[in-house]
């Protein structure tokens, strides 16, 4: 008996430790001017969420900002207590479910909520995704190749929209898809996939990154298609417009490496626009889904950035409180002199602290302060800029 | 006075010298076992048409054939003078006027019929080919693509067959259109294009390998196809199934080195599964004449083979009875070797050269003496076989 008792107080131990760290986590990413990418800074930086969250407000009192809005312990408590009861659950971006391609990504969502089954995101997935307003080949084409995905052990993901994205999950059903939507798990958008949505939750995955209560705006919407692309090992764009959310997630694919595949279509046909475009450019030809699997026999290679160690690792562990103080007094006398060579328009980082003959080590604390105080926007290729 | 009438005398000689040289190349193209490839060897190892009809005899004979029928001059002058009755014009290998492109093409026809402006044919052309069972959307796209090539000065190359043919040469009718067809100009297939066919000719050019009096047969297409790949910069190919015309006339102008471009359209569509198969096989995308122009921008450059010079400078001029006949006398020991080698499967020339010891030139007039005596066949790649 004692041993069942040691290991029933070593789960619960365990439970409440990540849970602690879940919190952590989640007051972090809600903290005033926190992204996924200042996040993970502030987490290499100092080792855990507990221990930036420490620090915040002194970073951003060097940014220039007073006083930074922290989410409180409490607040985190109650968003947490509130998700579960709902029978939605929460993954952070160390667990180990934590779905291997997409914690390669750039800017991967630090906490996913979910409903459904994890064990999901952890299988190969094509993100299937196009237009709402497809035609009635559009939907032919995404039924017919999400079919055949299934049938060949892959998982397909979208974003549960309307016309291609509900075709391509309806067909999945039985052999496994994933919704990633931009609402909070609480709520179903479009209204009219209700249905869906259950029968997703209950024999597939749905994700989000939002917290209960969002209601979906359009910022959301390009925000969710980074998820798409970072869990897939490959988008497939069946009938898109050239200005698209589709196109969006393809970008979003290929800056992660990942393979692009497109469905041609008629010229005449505007929803054909934005596949012949992809096609253009090198994606994949795809009739069906045998042109999308000879083409995934290679492992995924994140190819245009890698996630840079803005500190080295001097600056992990425990003693971060010293490095930073040093740092930030030897800091003195460039930090003025980085922040004059900023502007509103973006400027690449390592060309920044070359200007200025100050350390990228020294360059990223600055940018990390000015981030967090809200000054400073990242943007795609290593660069930042100045908020007007 | 006198200047005109030598200016007349001058005229007429070199009209009847024309059209000597025309009934030769007509009686040696017309002649048993004799096609473009032989043609072309004939003409290099003997230096013109007429000593290779006066040397047929001999070289049918030592490939194994008793009597080799000859086109009479009678039966030559016979069809010339019927064909320039009806208003059609020949055009010979050597002439200024053939089309330059056409002329580096494997096997060129020695001989063209026309009718219409021959000057169209030295102008840029993109050949417009497609499905004769051609989509509304299909016809749309070939009208609007012949209309945009038409206002860049590009003329409009096609078959005039049902469908793709007909929309590309009536949408380019103002512009300049060419149609190569498989009958003889003295008919119209398909009967319905007869009032295209005669708009072609007073506006455009309509050209014909085939004597007056052929009615197509289906060997006829492809030789056809050659035609229009070859006279053209590019081939379109607008709509088509994986097993059709269009493609092989796409193949011929890749050998040739021609660029290949092709519409994308719905995979549920069988007519389009041949364009599609086009672009996943390297084909240029095209939503509109642009993506044309922009890939046309070089100069073409055949590519696939060389017409080789299979008798070397020796072997050419006024000499050519003694060299032969000395060949001949060398190669009495080869013969049987080379023949032996030779099966209904192709074999490389190069190989057979290589493995028989003998030398290039010796191996290729003893092909050419068994291509004369209807024994042998010519094949891509350098290649021959024996006829069952």
């Amino acid at each position: 008996m004692s041993v069942v008792v040691d290991c029933n107080y070593k789960m619960v131990y365990k439970y409440l430790m990540n849970e602690q760290k879940t919190i952590a986590a989640l007051r972090l990413i809600r903290s005033e001017n926190i992204g996924p990418r200042t996040f993970y800074s502030l987490v290499r930086k100092f080792g855990n969420p507990e221990n930036a969250l420490a620090a915040l407000p002194e970073i951003a009192a060097k940014g220039g900002k007073k006083a930074v809005k922290i989410c409180s312990l409490k607040d985190a408590e109650a968003e947490l207590k509130a998700t579960i009861k709902l029978g939605i659950k929460a993954l952070i971006y160390d667990d180990v479910a934590y779905p291997e391609l997409l914690k390669q990504t750039y800017d991967a969502p630090p906490l996913l909520f979910y409903r459904g089954d994890i064990s999901l995101a952890a299988r190969k997935q094509i993100g299937v995704v196009g237009t709402r307003n497809a035609s009635a080949n559009g939907c032919s084409m995404t039924r017919k190749l999400a079919v055949e995905l299934g049938e060949n052990d892959i998982i397909v993901t979208s974003g549960l929209a309307r016309g291609v994205d509900t075709h391509a999950h309806k067909a999945a059903l039985k052999t496994g898809t994933i919704a990633v939507v931009a609402n909070g798990l609480d709520s179903v958008y479009p209204p009219e996939n209700e249905k869906l949505f259950e029968e997703i939750a209950q024999s597939g995955l749905i994700l989000s990154e939002n917290p209960i209560g969002t209601n979906p705006q359009s910022r959301h919407f390009p925000q969710r298609n980074r998820i798409i692309a970072g869990l897939a090992s490959g988008v497939l764009v069946v009938e898109a417009a050239t200005r698209s959310g589709s196109l969006i997630t393809a970008d979003y694919a290929a800056r992660e490496g990942r393979e692009i595949f497109a469905v041609p279509g008629s010229p005449l046909d505007p929803r054909c626009s934005g596949t012949n475009f992809l096609l253009k450019n090198g994606a994949v030809l795809v009739e069906s889904a045998r042109d999308i699997i000879e083409n995934l026999g290679r492992e995924v290679q994140p190819k245009l950035f890698e996630i840079e160690d803005d500190f080295e690792s001097e600056n992990f562990g425990e003693n971060f409180g010293e490095n930073f103080g040093e740092n930030s007094l030897q800091g003195c006398d460039f930090r003025d002199e980085i922040y004059a060579k900023l502007s509103v328009s973006p400027v690449n980082i390592d060309e920044l602290s070359q200007q200025t003959n100050a350390p990228i080590k020294l360059v990223n604390e600055v940018l990390l302060e000015l981030e967090i105080a809200g000054k400073l926007e990242r943007s795609w290729g290593n660069k930042v800029r100045l908020l007007a």
